[in-house]
């Protein structure tokens, strides 16, 4: 297998550095860009502080707040029409994985017509859209979690269908400043954080082993076994917030090779099925989920276990790697607070509800494992009990 | 200080990546490529292997063989004119350093009127020539040093100044294949590794620290220290190889963000004045450079150290740490039969000759301290004294 590396996006990491903002969009030719945002970062301050670096470059803005969870595709062709009829130049996005998502979307009808959804990837299909002369687009993450700013598309609910699609966009500039994230809740940071986790997870366990998302993986996994527990404890811990920003953005540059595979593919249906935010659907399987790659990948489960703070002696069988990984994870969710399952779903049956979409939409392709219905059903069952039990 | 990243070039790593080259040219639209390389690398038989494969994929070659080390302005010029002439719609560079360049040379010409000499990077102008509409351009290297796969230009000798210039290019697909490399010699495989080990090294010590050039710089040398010494021993070991390209590639990487400082900064002047291959004259004066950074970076220093095999004890001054990493890259430029200054150079006087032209043309803006004609005539004087003494 040959490993592949292709960052499609520049970025530019730093607390303090989206002071720069208004200077990148004068470089870049802007003269009035649409900025995109939801309204709880609006009330953070955070908006205020970024409208005033791009005001003070002499830039005009026209505001978009209408941002949604998941980024319903309404929500995207509403700002898209929006940023035509102002004639913006350029687009600048801000917020969690939604409101990147929604710029990139946003970006992407400012060049071809509405809707978003004729934009969707399908399978063996060539992608639609001329994504050449995209106008240009900075993104500026307040969550230490999705990593869009350097992921080469976005994501978007379609609403008809109640899936959750993706479409190619690449972004001119992140800018990814940890001065933001300081103001973020323990919850949001603990599951923006194991959504990151699991980005970097999945990449270094991967069936399709690639060097580069190796190298980004681990050092995700170490930044947030290092840095995720101290900044849930202190948000204003600012030095755990740049450990944890950094390594949103390296693990989801990690997944550009190889892509997600069991938590990500699970996740992607329970998300939208029982509403559980994406970060707490992805994760919620990860202690089941370790216990069952550790056979295939015991190496590797090795050193993500060692990672993020658990002890695997030496000589472990397999096994024995696949129940500490499971422990340590499992203590990582509990000391972080990370949100429970059963916080949204009423029963172990209720959950299992999700085994027929998930076998007829997920392909499971990047897992070290085959994954069979019943592999699926035992996660679920077990994720669901083990956390029941705990709660 | 922000940490900037912008992988301009796609690659493709692993051995036998080189196969797919004919259908990677399919794929970009080409039908009759220049092929440029070197007359020693098509005496290896490495080049009739690539043009089978190209070839194989039904698509016509035009070869120019003249390559020339440092690739000189006259050969990329020729060259271009060649692929001009003969209307070709693609260029395949093979080869180490020099070839990469000539063939990023003949890619700029393909677009652009000739001579090269007129693209030429001046520090405060403007880029000059068009490189928005460039012709597929796949780059093939044969060692494991100069990177110039993943860099975003390429460097030229100007033969009437007798400096060695860059110039903008981006590659369209790096094919990095560590097969390639099993069977160069060890001086040659030192030579190059030790290229490789000067951009990581400057890049982790940068004035203008980068988390992502820190994370491939550390990795890189730490591929090095594991791998060098086992490849220049047994050419044929392929997973010696393959951790030594693989650096290569990082180390380059790691050296897009800060830029070189002193070790390339001498390098660079005494390399054209003493005809010092480049990684021998970029690596000539390591062990007292280690020295000079010590006190500047010590915790940098001591992971260098570490990475190539030198034991730090705990608790050690900045002094006694350049004197440890002095001492851990000295040995291994003696494992591996670097070759030395004085093979070069027949005086300590001669090698003082270049210190006003080093002065006169080197800013070394990336050195974590600020260095003086007087620190190089120190770090020249005592490099030679130290390599005769050891010969």
């Amino acid at each position: 297998m040959f490993s592949t590396w292709n960052s499609p996006n520049p970025v530019l990491f730093g607390s303090g550095s989206s002071k720069v903002v208004g200077g990148k969009l004068v470089k870049f030719g802007c003269k009035k860009v649409i900025v995109v945002y939801d309204k709880g970062i609006k009330a953070a301050g955070i908006v205020d502080r970024i409208l005033g670096y791009i005001h003070g470059a002499g830039i005009e803005t026209v505001l978009y707040d209408g941002v949604l969870t998941d980024s319903p595709d309404f929500t995207v062709n509403e700002a898209g029409a929006l940023a035509v009829k102002e004639e913006v130049d350029g687009v600048v996005a801000i917020g969690g994985g939604s409101s990147i998502d929604t710029g990139k979307g946003v970006d992407v009808l400012l060049s071809n017509p509405p809707p978003i959804n004729q934009y969707f990837a399908h399978p063996g299909q060539a992608p639609t859209g001329d994504l050449t002369n995209l106008k240009p687009l900075i993104v500026i993450p307040t969550t230490a979690g999705t990593g869009s700013e350097v992921s080469p598309g976005g994501a978007c609910a379609d609403t008809q269908l109640n899936t959750k699609e993706n479409f190619g966009c690449p972004v001119t500039l992140g800018i990814i400043d940890p001065e933001l994230t300081l103001g973020l809740p323990p919850a949001v940071t603990a599951m923006t954080a194991f959504d990151a986790l699991c980005h970097a997870v999945e990449a270094v366990v991967s069936n399709q082993p690639n060097e580069f998302s190796q190298l980004f993986g681990f050092e995700a996994i170490r930044l947030i076994g290092e840095n995720l527990p101290a900044a849930v404890r202190d948000g204003s811990n600012l030095k755990a917030r740049e450990g944890l920003l950094l390594a949103s953005t390296m693990a989801t540059m990690s997944i550009l090779g190889p892509f997600c595979n069991i938590p990500h593919d699970i996740g992607a249906v329970i998300c939208m099925m029982f509403h559980i935010p994406h970060g707490a659907a992805v994760s919620a399987c990860l202690p089941e989920i370790f216990k069952f790659y550790a056979p295939a990948v015991p190496d590797k489960m090795r050193r993500i276990t060692e990672a993020i703070g658990g002890k695997v002696p030496v000589g472990a069988t397999p096994e024995e790697i696949g129940e500490i990984a499971s422990a340590a994870v499992f203590d990582l969710m509990k000391n972080t607070k990370l949100p429970r399952l059963t916080a949204y779903v009423k029963s172990r049956e209720e959950l299992l509800t999700a085994v027929p979409q998930i076998m007829a939409t997920q392909t499971f392709f990047f897992s070290p494992r085959p994954v069979t219905a019943e592999d699926v059903a035992e996660i679920l069952k077990k994720s669901y009990d083990h956390q029941l039990q705990m709660a």
